[in-house]
């Protein structure tokens, strides 16, 4: 669980990267950066930081703010009633990324699998992305992602988002935060 | 109709301005910007220059290049077979915008309608975007809108795009591209 102070603390340098790519933000969208750590309680190795600008019924976009080697754990979005899940295209607007999607494993893969959590990752086809490229995952495919040694900032446009509805492959994970009281 | 290097120095003047901003884009996104004259010839005060990252069936995501005082001309996206129309938002990420729509007409508004066109303008609720700044245009609603002094770089983040079906309040506007073959 996330205390305050990190919440705090997180979105700070998160809208700091933000502003230093040149990348606007109202102060209201500052002070509500959503700081995901997926409930394993060590944001800076397995998060992410995201700003919603938009999210209804037909699209969705957002900023993705990754620190250095920072990665967003494996899952994927599955039907959700009439809607095939949400697909996703992915664009880096700085920094670099690693992402990696089903299909044929790439040997010796860039990213570096958090400690421990190696049973957690199943899929290994990498894609790297430095700015001004980007990928499209089709809907209900396992896909995860990691930040170059610099960090990275990532434009998401994507059809409807239903984060609460998002598979995770450790199922430890919870992927809306909690954050503690005190 | 456009002149091939009307193109070439349209293109490279929107890139120019995009690379200053720090929105990085590929060689291959750079060299293909799409410039749209509306047909009227002018389109340093009637145009606008786009770069589409993607467009498909379920939602869509561009980047508008305004130069100053560029005016992308009053038009409405309606609905198209089961579709209700294009939503969309646009998000200022550089300088400033004027968007103007339905509703009641602002007093004194701040664009300047291209001269000789006055008529061809019918809605003026204003809604001035600064960077970090967005607006939401519901679907089949008429709107125009102008840069500022310094030109503008706005994000447009919406449903599947369908250019073809626009409707402008100027009939003498195409809104696909032509160019000259020599």
């Amino acid at each position: 669980m996330l205390t305050r102070k990190q919440v705090a603390d997180t979105r700070h340098r998160a809208a700091r990267m933000l502003e230093n790519v040149g990348i606007a933000l109202t102060p209201n969208e500052r002070e509500n950066i959503e700081i995901a750590d997926f409930g394993l309680d060590d944001v800076e190795r397995t998060g992410l930081e995201l700003v919603v600008y938009e999210n209804n019924d037909r699209y969705c976009a957002k900023e993705l703010v990754l620190f250095p080697r920072q990665t967003c754990p494996e899952h994927r979005h599955p039907p959700v009633g009439t809607d095939l899940g949400k697909q996703e295209t992915f664009r880096c607007r700085w920094g670099k990324v690693w992402l990696y999607v089903e299909g044929e494993p790439t040997a010796n893969i860039k990213a570096v699998i958090p400690r421990g959590d190696e049973a957690r990752y199943t899929v290994f086809n990498e894609i790297e992305l430095n700015p001004g490229e980007q990928y499209t995952i089709p809907p209900n495919t396992l896909h995860w992602f990691q930040a170059g040694d610099e960090g990275a900032v990532v434009s998401e446009f994507s059809s409807t988002s239903t984060d609460e509805h998002d598979i995770f492959s450790d199922p430890r994970i919870r992927r809306i935060p909690e954050i503690a009281d005190e």
